[in-house]
């Protein structure tokens, strides 16, 4: 069988993708970024098959997750995504079928996020299915990890844990002997939801302008919530102090830790979550919900932040410890 | 042994090179990109061991290599780098020595070219260390390939060919049963500037300038000149007649012809030159030479562009026909 060369490949999958007149049809070495108001902001995110997701996840949702965890970092920074460039390391045994479905997958976020594909590269690997995306985003402000202030609210989006189970979940789907009890104790729906929210986050984009009027600090969870949230509190010099029993769990998180109460420490440090993770001036708050609520993004508050350096997660009046504060892919 | 954390090892080898505010010390999970004049230009390649490199390569020199061949990109677009983000993927064996003298190959460029690492992405592979770099430049005016018109004269910069032998001598120095007898009979220092040439391009930032001001089309020969330019005049519509002998050679190549002409065709149709070919209207030839000579960048006329679709290389009077016309690494 013969294989298409790399300008084949690109003329065949990706050209279509590339929208917007700075990428020039994909036909040249490099892209014009669209001019555009506020800072440009650019973020970088590789995956790596067996690192980052399973070889046999869909190659759509395969690629769409790729791009999406990118512009959950974007939105979290006050960012509304412009467009991106894909490195494309393709393993030896690649397939037609295989891109095709990848470019699918793109095609529909590239539209539903409104994120051209600008350019990239496509190289082979010697290894598993290697990619790299760098996406570009614009806010009006960027908000970063180390602005938070004592006496800031902290608060999240959606739901926490989800990823995470649904982690355990995927695994159970390719190796049904390592399926816990748990797992086989929810409803299908139950697994199915927690499925998806793994192999498909969410980013928060519509929450990008609101970020952006009203954060102090902020920073996507996808490493963990406990460790994620210990990094801001370390970059703004400040402590906290959190309510675990305030963290948002869908009802399938939530029916899962009924039936196994040790599954806490899983949700609240595990990653995958793609949720935002913000402080914001209590002065603020209430135009903070009421913009969360026009962008239809659910929003709690679940504790503040304090003087010090000491980080402090209660639950039923007890203090909590984690015998591992994150998640590393690393 | 104990291996540093992700969030460590940016500490300790990349903050350092972050050296501009919008990386905000790689302590954020995105960067700002700086403001300027002109143009955004953004270019990505990827770079994986034994495939664009060997693993035993000079580390300093692949991490080099890895940011020069952007830088190349954006030069041939008449773009002047502001910096870069760098996705690294780490293979199973990697060691705190390498990563430093990676880091100190960086940093030595981060300060000749003035482009500041801005960010990037630090995971663990499965399989061969993986690079991914994103550059980003400003031009006046971008450059694409598609530009040229019948009757420009094209030109090329620098010497051509010096990579591709280069690369024969950088793996007969790993096998030494494999060296050809043109490399035996060359003189040592003549096998060193090949090697060179190889494992370290020398982009030209410095014409990026003289290209935005005078170029109607141009692109870095990175895939063998023959191939390039063949693109170049695909993506215009147009044809080329050219002069093989005008192709500009170091002194080590043409020994190397001299020896083997039947090396012409490695030397013209071979990768890794990062020169810069370039169509220029024949009124504003003399102020590209003027430029190019104030830039200390040597360039000839190879030949001009015709009407038409063929691109015809001459050599004592006649056709050339070539076996391959490109050099693909994909």
């Amino acid at each position: 069988m013969t294989r298409p060369s790399e300008d084949d490949l690109i003329a065949r999958f990706f050209a279509p993708l590339a929208t917007t007149a700075g990428a020039d049809g994909l036909t040249d070495d490099a892209a014009v970024v669209p001019e555009g108001e506020g800072d440009l902001v650019v973020t970088m995110d590789m995956a790596i098959a067996g690192v980052h997701f399973f070889p046999d996840d869909p190659p759509g949702l395969i690629a769409a997750k790729a791009l999406r965890v990118n512009l959950s970092d974007l939105a979290a920074k006050g960012a509304v995504p412009t467009g991106f460039l894909l490195g494309l390391g393709l393993p030896p045994d690649w397939t037609t079928d295989f891109l095709g479905a990848f470019a699918e997958g793109l095609a529909t976020d590239i539209g539903g996020y409104g994120c051209p594909l600008l350019g990239g590269d496509t190289v082979k690997v010697p290894g598993p299915l290697t990619l790299s995306v760098t996406a570009f985003g614009r806010a009006a402000r960027t908000v970063r990890r180390r602005g938070a202030r004592p006496g800031d609210v902290l608060c999240v989006t959606g739901t926490i844990g989800d990823g995470a189970l649904g982690l355990v979940a995927r695994r159970a789907e390719r190796e049904p002997a390592a399926s816990p009890d748990w797992l086989r104790l929810l409803a299908p729906d139950e697994r199915a939801h927690l499925v998806d929210r793994y192999l498909s986050p969410r980013p928060r984009v519509a929450l990008a302008a609101a970020v952006a009027r009203h954060a102090s600090a902020a920073m996507d969870v996808s490493d963990g919530l406990v460790g994620d949230l210990a990094k801001m509190m370390t970059a703004s010099g400040t402590g906290a102090r959190l309510d675990a029993a305030a963290v948002p769990l869908s009802s399938a998180a939530a029916r899962a830790l009924a039936i196994d109460p040790a599954l806490r420490e899983r949700v609240l440090t595990g990653g995958d979550d793609y949720e935002v993770l913000l402080a914001c001036p209590p002065e603020r708050l209430d135009e903070l919900r009421e913009d969360a609520a026009a962008a239809d993004v659910p929003l709690v508050v679940m504790g503040k932040v304090t003087e010090g350096t000491d980080v402090t997660w209660m639950a039923d009046g007890r203090v909590l410890s984690f015998a591992s504060s994150r998640f590393e892919h690393f």
